[in-house]
């Protein structure tokens, strides 16, 4: 089944109603698919999110926690952040992997590359699976808070099927992280470590 | 492991910037949680995400495909919409099922709720997994220019493997679905089914 190639929505114009460093809010009049005249508001993200989900040799896991102001309540995440959209996006995972947890990873595998929230944005996520793994001295940014909790992945599975982990991109990085091991699919060194964690 | 509960940022005053029936855009003066002066900009939903995996008797699912204005792509992802923040979730989502695919559900199981984006939103998606199906008319948004496609649930989860499903809330449901079905934690009824299709 092919998807159809030709955009059913036509742009008329397009106002800037808000713009920061990590956004730009915009108004289109557009016509819909039935050629009915409407406005379409769209926030244009500026950086991609990076999420990366590390396994130690143990089998181990780190989540980072944060009290996520915009939701108006604590969130325990893998480790993650944006990523400039000129940016390599495995480049950024590296970057934010260390910066918030210290560590550096000698194998980055993206597992997924989701949309996020596509009613109203135009956001990207990028999610990486890291294994082998230094530990060195986190450098996380001024404005963050966070804490760091190193964890058997299962349990951090545990954490997202009791609903304790709960924003969109790490719960699907982490079910799809769980697929591959139960599939076999996860590169070998990742799959020995998850064994070891159990 | 106990979440702070105090939020450490302070929010001085608030502006809003821009407001539609769907969203409102809030610009905030605030104190992070160094103290330190700074902007917070916030996307309030006035609706939650409402998402729905159907599965029948022979362990089909079935698919909404749309061209995505805000991404700018045709997207297939589980039925689903936007449902009143003070509307129960399951009401909205019996809604959006019956009006998208014209199914009514005897039993619909609320298996995620995520946060969706949120460093820049307080968006809540609600996901179901809805089985007892019965076949009715769909009466689509005059909006939407909708396509459906019904196909095993094990070509859904295959589709989503191969990033051709990359919605972020449409990828968690359907892994977490997979991951119910594999522990033997989905209902008797949709493991049958779901063993009917392969």
């Amino acid at each position: 089944m092919t998807d159809p190639a030709v955009n059913p929505w036509r742009t008329l114009s397009t106002a800037i109603l808000h713009e920061d460093p990590w956004m730009q809010l915009r108004l289109n009049e557009v016509l819909n698919p039935h050629g009915r005249p409407a406005q379409y508001r769209v926030v244009h993200y500026k950086v991609r999110a990076i999420a990366i989900l590390p396994i130690d040799a143990d089998g181990c896991t780190v989540l980072v926690g944060q009290y996520r102001y915009a939701l108006n309540r604590y969130s325990w995440e893998p480790p993650g952040g944006g990523g400039a959209l000129d940016e390599e996006p495995e480049v950024s995972a590296a970057r934010e992997l260390a910066e918030e947890t210290g560590l550096s990873a000698r194998h980055l595998l993206q597992v997924l590359r989701l949309d996020v929230s596509n009613g109203i944005t135009d956001e990207q996520a990028y999610c990486y699976l890291a294994w082998g793994l230094e530990q060195g001295q986190a450098k996380p940014d001024e404005s963050e808070a966070l804490r760091l909790r190193r964890l058997p992945f299962r349990e951090a599975l545990a954490m997202t099927l009791r609903g304790e982990i709960t924003e969109a991109v790490s719960v699907a990085m982490v079910l799809r992280v769980q697929q591959m091991a139960l599939s076999g699919e996860a590169p070998p060194e990742v799959l020995a470590a998850l064994r070891a964690g159990e």
